[in-house]
């Protein structure tokens, strides 16, 4: 039972610490925004989750963590200065810009004047000026996908690594697009988060990897508690494809504002690798070489048969951090009434993605023993290692539960006059309510287990 | 045992694939690295001890994940947009622009010519263009240190978590600053990675938790592998204190390059949180208000006594992550030679850091059972979710043990005949290169104790 709208998604994240809008006390950042106490532990628990799918539980897949400063080269190349922009139109007389879709009657909706521009192209990505010099010449971009910088290190790591296809670089970081119009909380942002797969195969069995990777990626994302009924693979159409793809498939989510792209799982071909050679062919369209790469890619040990010159095929599932955030507490969010009549708002997180693991909460505040059996129970739960354990300071049992509920956290385990004298404490889940009791010393197999 | 010089760290990462400067195959964009297949598993490591520290063994310390985008207000209030500056030299000539200490006998390095400005303050931070718009009225800074969004989100934070004095907030990430001159590979970047602690105390217990986070931060980086005696901490003179700080405490570390700053630990008073208040005071010097905060620090729930219009005061211990990770690789960098008179290199890294856990390494890589024990042995301890374990492809037993002790990797475990005869493995300890036998069914038990 997902949320009934976005706002509603938007209230318990301010409200319980997911997810605030940035620079806020000075009237806030468009399309920018912070992640608080519980949206950190959320969003690196999803992280791991697709790092150890990606880089642990596999064999075949190395990790990268490559900079957000990108060199100007790098996205000529690539093709992004050509071509990634928007058409927007300005306005002659106030001097706004817009979307064609955002004028009113053809006119500008700052001023009112109809004397406007027509479309012309804006690119999106950001740039600031590096080294001392402010000129034209030195700046670097921010990079508006990860995927580039894993394509220019190919050759450090079949270097390092002595990889042969297929196999694949994984990466997570930071990517940034100067949106015109940011939207959908943290749907369309400025800044955002990207878990990206370049997966080099032999060109022949692009075709068959291609779908191996839809396959794997939507399973992955049922394990996140997305269920397969709000999920939907978009096969691309060949007129809509991006000029680097032979084919793609987006995994499209039913957000509360629609049913939008989570992932996109393109068949890049040797396009990347070739436009990053030395002296490659930079576009498909035009016979222009590249003159400033330093590398013959098809030269590498790579691991194609005979290594005749040949550059493998790339399979890239792209995913949003943020998107599959906003998808997961999406997913979660429950409004439910209880057998006792209240009704209650919970997160019903998978226990891998919780931000709190468990939360200790003692009976009284303010009773010396209770309160010192609560502090060294954390101790011994920290030891797990599952996560973070949080103790309760203030606040009654019926709040901590409520507030607990709405956390997503699984176990709230209370320590009352009982735990003084038998060492049992009370264990009650989130998602049922039920409660029950359970001798601390059994606590860590317990939990082990459940999260 | 630490490198003998820089050069033979950088040599070590990029063959063995920690980090290659960044947007090589274009010549590289000075001061910026990527962290390649074993840097991200080492940085990644390192991130989570600290944040283990900071946020799981503690119940005072909430984390934060803010954005890189900042607004230009928060800059402005913060002190950087006047203070955050190198005095700088223009060449009239060739307008190139040079630190004093650069000229060489009061002339251009670039051109010889001696027609040379007065210094004057050249600002470190990044800016960029946001929106569609290209004025100078629409910029945001790239964070020059991920503190000051700490601050602008104390009031969040507070209301959503209902924290009271003394209580912390923690942050990793991304910082940037336009340094004149990096140098001394991943030590003086242009784009590095902090992790920062604000630590809110009342006023009048300040100096105590100063002292006590001075020493918790030295017990810490003595955690990670680093030998007190490596260490020295650098109580800053009054006359070398920043313009917020009350008392600085350094500690300094033995880099290959010289004893440099390694974390710095402030007392911030209260000067943040007054500078970022609602008609708060925003410099010490001058008697300037703050037009733009839209909230009261003071007037805020923080737990100080009679919250009386008080504002906490702040401890901030801050360290660089890949200082961090420049320092235990040197620490961690070995040249020995073993009993059989053969040389090695050998990261001795604290398991908890070593990028790859354990490594296991068929003996014959044709031979189909031991192969596929290989891989059995693979999933069967990648169960253990202790990090990555690796599985070779290729290379001979001893070739194996070399690369690996280059990686830090604490254990090789061999599959040989005799494993498919009696289910025992060869597990060797990459300190002591003593090898045993060991049956496969006893592995997870003697991993997860060693690890």
């Amino acid at each position: 039972m997902p949320a009934n709208s976005l706002d509603e998604l938007v209230s318990l994240c301010k409200r319980r610490g997911f997810i605030f809008q940035s620079s806020e006390i000075y009237g806030g950042l468009k399309g920018v925004y912070d992640y608080g106490p519980l949206g950190v532990e959320l969003k690196n628990n999803l992280k791991l989750a697709w790092w150890s799918a990606m880089v642990y539980e596999r064999d075949d897949i190395e990790g990268l963590d490559s900079a957000i400063l990108t060199h100007q080269q790098v996205m000529h190349y690539s093709g992004h200065e050509d071509t990634f922009s928007d058409p927007l139109i300005d306005c002659k007389k106030c001097r706004s810009r817009w979307r064609d879709e955002d004028l009113i009657d053809s006119r500008c909706p700052s001023c009112g004047s109809n004397d406007l521009t027509e479309p012309r192209d804006f690119n999106l990505m950001f740039k600031t000026n590096v080294g001392p010099v402010d000129d034209n010449a030195s700046f670097a971009y921010l990079r508006p996908e990860t995927a580039q910088q894993i394509f220019i290190n190919y050759k450090n790591i079949l270097d390092s690594r002595s990889m042969r296809v297929p196999f694949g670089i994984a990466q997570i970081g930071k990517a940034f697009r100067n949106e015109i119009t940011p939207r959908n909380f943290i749907f369309r942002m400025r800044e955002f988060e990207q878990m990206e797969l370049e997966f080099f195969v032999a060109e022949g069995e692009d075709d068959e990897w291609h779908r191996r990777w839809v396959e794997l990626r939507l399973d992955w994302w049922h394990d996140q508690g997305i269920v397969p009924n709000s999920l939907e693979p978009y096969h691309v159409p060949q007129e809509e494809l991006a000029h680097y793809s032979k084919a793609t498939v987006d995994i499209m989510y039913k957000f509360p504002h629609g049913l939008e792209e989570l992932e996109g799982i393109a068949n890049r071909t040797d396009f990347d690798l070739a436009s990053h050679s030395k002296k490659g062919k930079y576009t498909r369209e035009k016979d222009t070489k590249n003159e400033h790469s330093t590398v013959h890619f098809a030269s590498l040990p790579s691991g194609l048969p005979a290594d005749a010159g040949k550059l493998p095929y790339v399979i890239e599932p792209s995913a949003g951090v943020d998107r599959g955030v906003l998808a997961i507490l999406n997913e979660a969010y429950t409004e439910e009434t209880l057998e006792n009549g209240s009704d209650r708002i919970v997160l019903k997180l998978k226990p891998h993605l919780a931000p709190i693991k468990t939360a200790i909460v003692p009976l009284k505040q303010n009773h010396a023993d209770i309160v010192s059996l609560t502090n060294e129970l954390k101790v011994q739960l920290a030891k797990l290692k599952v996560g973070r354990i949080a103790c309760e300071k203030s606040g009654n049992i019926g709040k901590n539960y409520r507030k607990h509920d709405e956390a997503g956290t699984p176990f709230c385990i209370t320590v009352d006059f009982e735990t003084l004298e038998d060492g049992t404490v009370t264990i009650r889940d989130r998602d049922t309510t039920h409660q029950f009791r359970l001798h601390r010393d059994k606590l860590g197999e317990y939990l082990n287990d459940q999260l």
